[in-house]
């Protein structure tokens, strides 16, 4: 066994049998609520639940005590009253459980008294060996194992971004935010309070990790500094590591302490800190999956030179703009890329940067032609494109021609997702970075073709852009890190 | 007629009968294009499509010259080549039309001698009594009067969000993003050039129009300064403006003569004229957005004091957070506020600010009972709002109970929609400003049941403050204005 499979996470996030405490035949319970999550996500080990007095919940058998379960138990999950969890603990450690997810809340967080309790759970523990997560967590979610411990339903697919989060929420509520981006979590952990397993442990387990191409993080303060450092230079070296820091407010470190009892730090300090570790700050939760995206998705720029193309002037204004301000510099094209532009675009187009070729002669121009003369040129390190091809006009287009709605829509189909693999096959061929922006949705067909063909498409210029400049951040850490 | 109705925009943005020159027979065309978009839409009036050779076009008649119409033309629309575009003026100028869009580019933008050709256009008009919008832009959108004279389907719902444009593509690639909020433009202006029609005439026009409820500006630069200044003041005291400017930096004013040919000014000037007028800057497209939906749907807070409602710790934080660094304030809750939560929370929540709920005991606390207590506190200003009920949690939860899928269907609608009602009859009771924030889209029945009765909720806790922070900013000059 490697460091990854040894490490505690490795069992809690891979489980073959869980056994459920604080489900019940209240439907509106929230361990019920959270057992069928775990149900619904089509989990395929040995489920357990477990009550002292029901004898089936959600159409399974119940159990009142470990010593009753007809098989081994990898994982405990606790939703139980605050008082309770010690002694049904102790349970698990008699009947050999050496994993529990424990989401009840009352601890650490809400004062000295909890506190106690807290560290009296470490205890039994440390005398079972037991390694437990939480507690004030809302636990995890494994897209490989379909395992959701949470109360949410969890219909995201498979992808590239891990996650160690000190909010339940985070990891829930924002797939929808993934979704967008056409990504999945690889593996997603809800720290709550870190007694035993805290966000250093996420970082070195997620950076082991095969499945995660980039960490992202939801910070409200680190509890052990030092390790934190060390580790997370350790892993920035292999990939990226994205962090969203609130606790630097007063608000926010308030806010913070009542709700995992964490204790932040300026935010001038943190600032520091991630800047050392080489850890791309992001100021929003859409920033951190937009910059995920990208992280995880693009090999590293040379230098900080973006190329902009566009065929509306507004988005490449505000697409040169951003770059500008996030500390990036328009290329200056050399002047065969120029000539060579010359010959492709119309007379209204412009040639410098950003590239407007205002509208198109030929489609393939703008996703190939065009792309490939750009990424060739020496002076450019990174690129920029303006996504957009409405499904709806090319349809208008093709049934003007004489088809029929089902033919039209048939080629309106093939055209758009040979425009896409046009794109691909520049960016990827090129072996420079290409992120494309565009205020449409998935709904539109061009994005979700190049989204599901791993290329970013971010929902708007300036997201992209920056998502862009935090790569190129990214890449000059790395630089100066292997000098 | 009064000042709106006797405005040149207002004769472009309301005509009964259109002439269209640039459409063919060529289904890809430009023209053709945007003139199967001006029929998408259903625009009620007449339509001519004006052509030299073809008889029909698009099903409709064609006629060679405006001499032969069987009609009065309110409006001539040009997509033609830049060359023939004077001879065509002249033609309309005889013939009567008095107003025009010209979407041919190619003037002022391209340099000296395109300006020559520009400014023998603004000479023709003169001579003819014609006003001209453009040229070198998309044309306009008038939700009310089914108008889309862009080349881009236009699907978008009447709204309250007035826009000027130095970009066409923000008048009709960005509707998507308008739609994610459940809002629409009342009428949208792309000025391209500005020959005859400018910002300034654009920013009185919709501050009379009685439709708009909040100005959106995309600026590049601005041309009469002077004027700016006056007719922003003078808007600005009756509705609030939204400014995303992007020619301050070097790249972006470059992009921006490129585009338009306005000379852009360095970005602090900007800052202090915008500050002066009372005009609300955004960063982004999105913001813009955000801000106008927030903007445009509130009433004006007292001071900056916010209440933070969450029932997750993660997005309350991250409120806070984005509150302080915004410069609002946390409210402080009066003692008897605070009594009161605690007769309503469970005692794993917070009474602080923010108000974390943990989880309900009845749900209608979180949209309506702790809501009422908040705003009823004389040191609440303005209120955020966590906005999460997943229905399918809520189906899941009925089904449980043993409804069949049919029946918990529409006991789940019924149950959310009374939700989005408790919310929206506590915000409008209480007459201060209350903002919600989602991950989740409109997909997703809760968000789309509260924008659809005029509740904003943004697409993160992040945005929902910092719109709710330009609220504060726009109140506060409202109240330095008045006094």
């Amino acid at each position: 066994m490697n460091r990854f499979e040894n490490s505690p996470l490795y069992q809690i996030m891979h489980p073959h049998s869980v056994a459920f405490w604080g489900a019940s035949s209240n439907p509106t319970g929230m361990g019920t609520v959270q057992l069928t999550q775990l149900l619904a996500m089509g989990f395929p080990g040995q489920v357990y639940p477990m009550h002292p007095r029901e004898t089936e919940i959600l159409g399974l058998k119940a159990y009142a005590h470990p010593a009753d379960l007809p098989g081994p138990v990898d994982l405990a999950i606790f939703v139980l009253p605050t008082k309770v969890v010690p002694e049904v603990m102790e349970e698990c450690g008699k009947a050999g459980i050496k994993r529990i997810i424990i989401v009840s809340a009352g601890f650490g967080e809400v004062g000295p008294d909890g506190q106690e309790m807290q560290n009296r759970l470490v205890e039994i523990a440390r005398q079972y060996g037991i390694t437990f997560l939480g507690p004030n967590c809302i636990g995890v979610v494994n897209t490989y194992s379909r395992l959701n411990t949470t109360f949410f339903p969890y219909d995201g697919s498979r992808g590239f971004v891990g996650l160690a989060s000190q909010s339940g929420s985070f990891i829930t509520q924002t797939f929808v935010s993934l979704e967008k981006l056409g990504l999945g979590f690889s593996q997603a952990v809800s720290v709550g309070n870190e007694a035993m397993i805290d966000q250093v442990a996420c970082l070195e387990y997620l950076g082991d990790c095969p499945q995660t191409r980039v960490i992202g993080m939801y910070v409200e303060g680190i509890r052990r500094g030092r390790e934190f450092f060390r580790v997370a230079r350790e892993v920035s070296r292999k990939k990226p590591i994205v962090a969203y820091y609130v606790g630097g407010s007063e608000s926010g470190r308030r806010a913070a302490l009542s709700h995992t009892g964490v204790l932040a730090g300026p935010d001038r300090l943190y600032e520091g800190i991630f800047r050392q570790c080489g850890i791309i700050r992001a100021r929003t939760m859409e920033e951190l999956f937009d910059f995920c995206a990208v992280l995880g998705s693009q090999p590293l720029p040379r230098s900080d030179r973006v190329a902009v193309l566009t065929h509306s002037g507004g988005p490449g204004a505000a697409a040169a703009d951003t770059a500008e301000r996030t500390g990036m510099h328009l290329a200056v094209f050399s002047p065969q890329t120029v000539e060579a532009l010359k010959q492709i675009v119309p007379h209204t187009a412009s040639v410098a940067n950003p590239v407007d070729l205002t509208f198109n002669r030929n489609p393939n121009d703008y996703t190939e032609t065009i792309p490939g003369v750009l990424l060739a040129d020496d002076s450019v390190d990174s690129m920029f494109l303006y996504t957009l091809l409405p499904w709806r006009r090319v349809m208008q287009t093709i049934m003007a021609m004489g088809k029929t709605a089902d033919e039209a829509k048939i080629m309106a189909d093939s055209f758009v997702a040979a425009q896409a693999d046009a794109v691909v096959r520049t960016w990827t061929e090129r072996g420079k970075p290409m992120v494309g922006g565009s205020f449409c949705t998935r709904d539109e067909t061009f994005i979700r073709e190049l989204q599901d063909r791993g290329f970013p498409v971010l929902p708007s210029p300036e997201r992209a852009v920056r998502a862009l400049a935090a790569l190129t951040q990214y890449a000059r850490y790395r630089g100066d890190a292997e000098h």
